[in-house]
């Protein structure tokens, strides 16, 4: 079969669902995005996405044998489509999500994980375009990532490989969210900047984060506002954040020896203050040989990646 | 070309060289080995593995285009077969191994480095037989490694892939070989695990290392030694070991989402006393999808690991 010129992707998020139609050349129309709602359950967010696939695809003209790639948090099983759990979407536990939304649009439909659609969508059309080996890292509220290595999705046996926020960086470091200690995502990960900034927020050094926050939750954002106005103690959770990320990406050079390890999300956003210390660490963290053939680079493709990546799922 | 029944293989080793003859079947015959004696430079090593091989091919009446696999410490460059350096082998720096040895026999030959044979070795005559998703690692004076991912190997973008004992285990830990800290190798290589050994020796709770290393160099095996009479020190060295292993095991299960990881080398032959605080461990650092499609496994090929792996490198 040709490989197909438009196609619709999706990207069901904690908060929202997004469709657009991906072009092979790079264009994103037709976009149309909703609140997720998972509080109404799965039935219920399955047919606002079939709906809107619907919709998006009667105002585009797309076909029905066109596919629909679809970018979900995991950790699900790629070949078929059932998403075991998810923190981020309430009451997700061994959804069909592949074939409910097959039978709901009567489309073709794939679905892979957030981070590993990712990776598939910076090689297709973002800062890793022709590389056959890339590391991608999601720094969001938590850390997610894909691998492509020799042209070939790192999946594993099941589909649920490339956890790479969920590496040890520290033996008996904090505690995660998954329940093990010493992540990357319990260093870096929104919620553990947040974490940090609030329990400085609680001592005499913590005037700056305090002020950022406004009353509200302290947030990695909040960190990232007080650091922006040259607070040292923001700097410096800023900076153990960003130690702890190099010296995983510098596990990522040595373990895959990338061309590329792109970084997206909104964490990444914050920019030097989180990136110096971590390209700083990278250096002291992997071969030589390994790290004089790898570029760092911010990924270009910035809220659209899981279109971009849900897109390249089904034109790849 | 039909895949050979019968081919050479070459360990090349820091104190050994080591040359067989691998059936398909698995058995090993015309088994020779001489010192490497390193310190006489890479031109005359490489004529006593061209030797070495000529004498083996006559004795079993091989063919001179049956290829060659070659084993050899890293990091190399498997497309060249270039030794970009070694701290194993003394003066080792750019040296063309697959060339020299090429010109020198007349043969088509591999060359691979360690890691990456074990692992292509285990996958075709070992514990994992048949798996298409494994992690290898080895587990010496110094811990190297080998991913097959999908059946194929994770070599990266210049061969350099799979460096499994450089990654970090944790932020500020003990200086590693390789010049950064905290690397796994800087807890279990058995250099690492001598190094506690030597310390504790120092202090008044180091009796039983001390006689176990009756007057000699303290190594791993000192404490291993110790270990096994129950000491509680020298188990203790081993216990951090151990727990720094299962640490990065489960990043490698949360990574690869492999079918199995297989252990091998001296140092996993202390057995119990370091295996038992990793395994445990790699209960607490990976998640439980994919923990349960994983099993951990010792190797079964022992010292012959790197021939079955050089072999397997040219039948694959």
């Amino acid at each position: 079969m040709a490989e197909p010129n438009r196609v619709i992707a999706v990207d069901l998020g904690g908060t929202h669902i997004r469709v657009a139609v991906v072009c092979a050349d790079g264009l994103l129309t037709n976009r149309r995005s909703i609140p997720t709602g998972s509080v109404d359950g799965p039935a219920v967010v399955l047919q606002r996405i079939v709906d809107l696939v619907d919709s998006v695809a009667n105002e585009a003209g797309i076909a029905l044998e066109t596919p629909v790639g679809v970018s979900s948090p995991g950790p699900l099983d790629p070949r078929t489509g059932e998403v075991l759990f998810t923190p981020n979407l309430a009451g997700w536990r061994n959804v069909q999500l592949g074939e409910r939304l097959r039978a709901g649009t009567g489309r073709p439909v794939s679905v892979a994980n957030d981070g590993n659609c990712a990776v598939l969508g910076e090689r297709r059309f973002g800062v890793g375009a022709g590389c056959t080996d890339l590391v991608y890292l999601a720094l969001g509220t938590g850390v997610g990532g894909g691998v492509i290595s020799g042209g070939r999705l790192i999946d594993g046996v099941r589909g649920f490989g490339a956890e790479l926020g969920h590496v040890v960086v520290a033996l008996d470091g904090p505690v995660c969210t998954c329940g093990s200690v010493g992540c990357l995502e319990s260093f870096v990960g929104g919620w553990a900047i947040g974490r940090d900034g609030a329990l400085m927020a609680t001592t005499r050094d913590g005037e700056a984060i305090r002020r950022a926050a406004k009353g509200k939750l302290i947030t990695g954002d909040v960190v990232a506002k007080a650091a922006a106005t040259g607070d040292a103690v923001a700097l410096a959770i800023l900076a153990r954040a960003g130690r702890a990320l190099g010296a995983a990406i510098g596990a990522f050079v040595n373990i895959f020896n990338p061309e590329i390890v792109v970084i997206g999300g909104g964490v990444a956003a914050i920019g030097n203050s989180l990136l110096d210390p971590a390209w700083k660490t990278v250096t002291s963290h992997s071969f030589h040989a390994h790290r004089t053939c790898v570029r760092l680079e911010l990924s270009a493709l910035g809220d659209d990646t899981s279109l971009y990546g849900a897109g390249a799922l089904v034109m790849d």
